[in-house]
């Protein structure tokens, strides 16, 4: 009789053996992967102490790996905050170990992506990876390191310690992997240029492996807030959420405990959502039972009270940038922005951001053309999947006068502590109801305007062609009455022209 | 200044954290993704046993959670091989502890989504699962757990020892969740359909919350030969793997080595490559260098003697079976079906199997009709991202004759020990490029099957409109001709026309 035999393996191991899911899936989305994780981790690593980041990514060739991949170094370096020298083993080396485990708007929410690109580098090349940084203290630390995959641990190789004297402070990593940069070359170009278009305070330089530099300067100085951590909104909550706020709570009551562990939850609206949920203020919380927990849960998301959540936690392109981006990268005749009110989903505030482009550069073709971006990071692949390019295919266009043949781009901008990604690799988001219910108001927004913007363009043109008739004729008509009058003056056509004329000469 | 704080987190609470990369992205999908996850898991352990499938489902209605969800109960009983007492807990309570991580064709391969439908389950109603199991002997067992999903380790509440009089033998899972059956069920049941057409062995039964009965009635008790457990091919390997073999190997000898480890590697093939990669065959694999593992894995890619892996590990559905799935289901026309040889990616053996067809009960819409599956199992959902369809729709079709206007279903089964899903949902297949040559040259052969009926259907319309003409005007002229020539007897006009039809009459 066939005998099953159970095992259990590490983090590290399930990610080894299953690197599809986190995007390193064949050479030439490897490479990409590696770059857009280690780019992100560092734009994170500056952004959280408010420095325009400088970013520096170098690959270089390295030899040939088969007949279609090839070894390559690459390089990326950062002035980000700089890892504390005791996390940098774990932080490099040890999956599901990190500092992204928050409710906080940033690039990396899985603590993965850095780790996965070493390890990917690690079972192609079986090099270890070098790791320098400094917190800009008085020493810089140097790390090689390889990944126990096992054990999920980091094996540390060789470390030296390095006297800082000009107080440098940033995180260079630099290892060896294998891929092929020439089919994933317009894609990493893509990215950088994306990603400069939703970041205009960073510098980003890239090498590449023919030694051609790309750089993309930043054209201002300005920063967001750094992204604030963020408590959980009782909308979203769910029994283990409770459950662990109840376990580590010191508050020794119901009011208290709600006062203090949720989003936009204050005095007021603690009583007021007791009274309504029937529970005493002065209930223990570590005392509820499980059927009051579960219970708890289901009045949290039906007291219609909570206010919404605070967008002060979230790092929105504002309607601004977003125009402005849009312009830049397309100059179209015709661009409309539009930021939604945060909104929530299974406890995490989200803002959607959309804009809307006609004409100018943007080039005719079967379809529309669609920006996605996440956190200020573009997104890339798999876009059939994504939740915005859902909403936009389901969207009744025809009622905005929009067809598919038209010259039109969309962008949709998502920012959230969380954003809801199906992959690990970050390609697209899933496809949450609330998230596609603000995307989807967004989009009819925008919609509404570019209609206004097509219905008076039709106007001017059906005006032009009328006018154009007139003023083809109204010459002759007037030579001919004036000859039939006997009179030597013309009468003053273009005062005529004008009594007709529909729209104000600028439109015409 | 801002300061970073690190921590460790449990692979349990990861997937918590993460649930939509497991296909738990909402109500709907969650209720869709538990079914079908256990379904898969009892399809699995009865196979195992080469025992024809016995599998009955109930969802039962128990209350209403939202306006928009309700809380089911769901239970899931199989007749397979059960599981051993002493792993119950962990198998169900543990995410990452399983009997899947094995090189072997099975449904399942994260050993993730039992685990991942019961944690839903605990998170959204809080209700502890129930496992029941006995694999056959005098006893069964009884657990009722939740998970701790901070320590990922299961917390048992509950458990019972049972007489097994009858020697009943199986697993039952019962549990309540969260969920949105009503927008779900269209998946659910075409899930359940497709499942039976590819399983034509399994009795599958379904009880909704309505009380309505689903019963889809094996067809054949024949059962393919369980899946075997495999060694890797030698063209797949990574270092970390080459690693892990040298750690366990009882072998001091590279020829004893290789010999031992790998698939389709025997005593000559193992002397040629050594030879071919300059290695002594006397050498201790223990005592190779880095550098000689790497230089290692790239001699075994480079070899080109390797026998192409052997299918005996592989279950595909034959090509008999793929048609007869495709006629009952579709009545088409016409259809042509082929199976490719085995092939590897990653040292993983694949069998691509590909149908198409023509007309029938085949809808006319705008595009094909997709079927996919992996290891028996039917993809719904994320359609647009798997490697299938992208092959599909960079085929140039009209080199076949085939537009989109027409009526054609395609339908595309990988069999691997190793699916390369994108997501841990398993939606969809990644895009590695082994895959994708496979399925191209799979749907091409099947491509100018297709080309071969639509030319000769083409020359049989234009040969019926051409005897259309004939047997339209042959008459007149015959009666013509006999009144000219003072005949009473008209000539023979069916000789005639059999004497310009080019094609055989059946053909017509």
């Amino acid at each position: 009789m066939a005998q099953t035999t159970f095992e259990e393996i590490s983090a590290s191991d399930f990610f080894y053996r299953n690197r599809d899911i986190a995007g390193f899936t064949n050479p030439s989305r490897a490479i990409f992967a590696a770059i857009r994780e280690l780019v992100e981790n560092s734009l994170d690593a500056a952004e959280s102490l408010k420095i325009p980041p400088d970013i520096y990514v170098r690959l270089s060739y390295e030899g040939e790996a088969s007949k279609e991949t090839q070894i390559y170094r690459l390089r990326v370096e950062d002035n980000g905050i700089g890892v504390p020298p005791r996390h940098i083993p774990s932080a490099f080396g040890q999956v599901l170990y990190g500092s992204k485990y928050k409710l906080k708007q940033q690039r990396g929410t899985f603590g993965l992506g850095g780790k996965m690109a070493l390890l990917y580098g690690q079972i192609t090349t079986h090099q270890p990876a070098t790791i320098i940084s400094s917190t800009g203290i008085t020493k810089i630390y140097m790390y090689k390191l390889m990944i126990d995959i096992q054990r999920n641990r980091p094996l540390i190789l060789d470390r030296k310690i390095l006297l800082n004297k000009e107080q440098w402070r940033g995180t260079i990593v630099e290892f060896t992997l294998e891929g092929d940069y020439f089919r994933a070359m317009p894609k990493i170009l893509d990215y950088f240029k994306q990603t400069a278009m939703v970041n205009p305070y960073a510098n980003l330089t890239f090498v590449d492996p023919k030694g051609r530099l790309y750089k993309l300067t930043r054209i201002t100085k300005e920063m967001p807030e750094p992204p604030k951590e963020t408590k959980p909104h009782p909308y979203g909550v769910d029994v283990e959420l409770l459950q662990r706020l109840i376990q580590i709570t010191p508050h020794k009551n119901m009011l208290d405990f709600l006062k203090n562990h949720f989003h936009r939850v204050g005095e007021v609206t603690a009583q007021k959502f007791l009274e309504f949920s029937n529970i005493s203020p002065s209930k223990n919380p570590k005392k509820l039972t499980h059927e009051e927990i579960v219970r708890l849960m289901h009045m949290l998301k039906k007291f219609k009270d909570f206010l919404a959540p605070d967008a002060s936690c979230l790092s929105p392109l504002g309607e601004e940038l977003l125009k402005a981006g849009i312009i830049k990268e397309l100059k179209p005749e015709f661009v409309a922005v539009h930021q939604r009110k945060p909104a929530t989903y299974a406890g995490h505030p989200f803002i959607v951001e959309v804009g809307i482009a006609y004409g100018g550069e943007i080039p005719k073709k079967d379809g529309f053309l669609i920006y996605r971006f996440a956190n200020r990071i573009p997104l890339l692949y798999d876009e059939a999947s994504d939740v915005s390019v859902k909403v936009i295919e389901a969207m009744n266009w025809r009622r905005y006068k929009v067809t598919p043949d038209m010259p039109i781009a969309i962008m949709v901008h998502i920012c959230s502590t969380k954003v809801p990604y199906k992959t690990v690799g970050k390609e697209f988001i899933a496809d949450r109801p609330e998230v596609r219910r603000e995307i989807a108001n967004g989009l009819r927004e925008v919609a509404r305007q570019i209609q206004r913007f097509l219905t008076r363009r039709e106007h001017v043109d059906r005006e032009k062609k009328r006018l154009g008739v007139f003023s083809k004729y109204l010459p002759k008509i007037a030579q001919f009455s004036a000859k039939l009058a006997g009179k030597e003056k013309l009468p003053d056509i273009d005062k005529l022209l004008r009594s007709v004329k529909r729209f104000g000469a600028e439109e015409t």
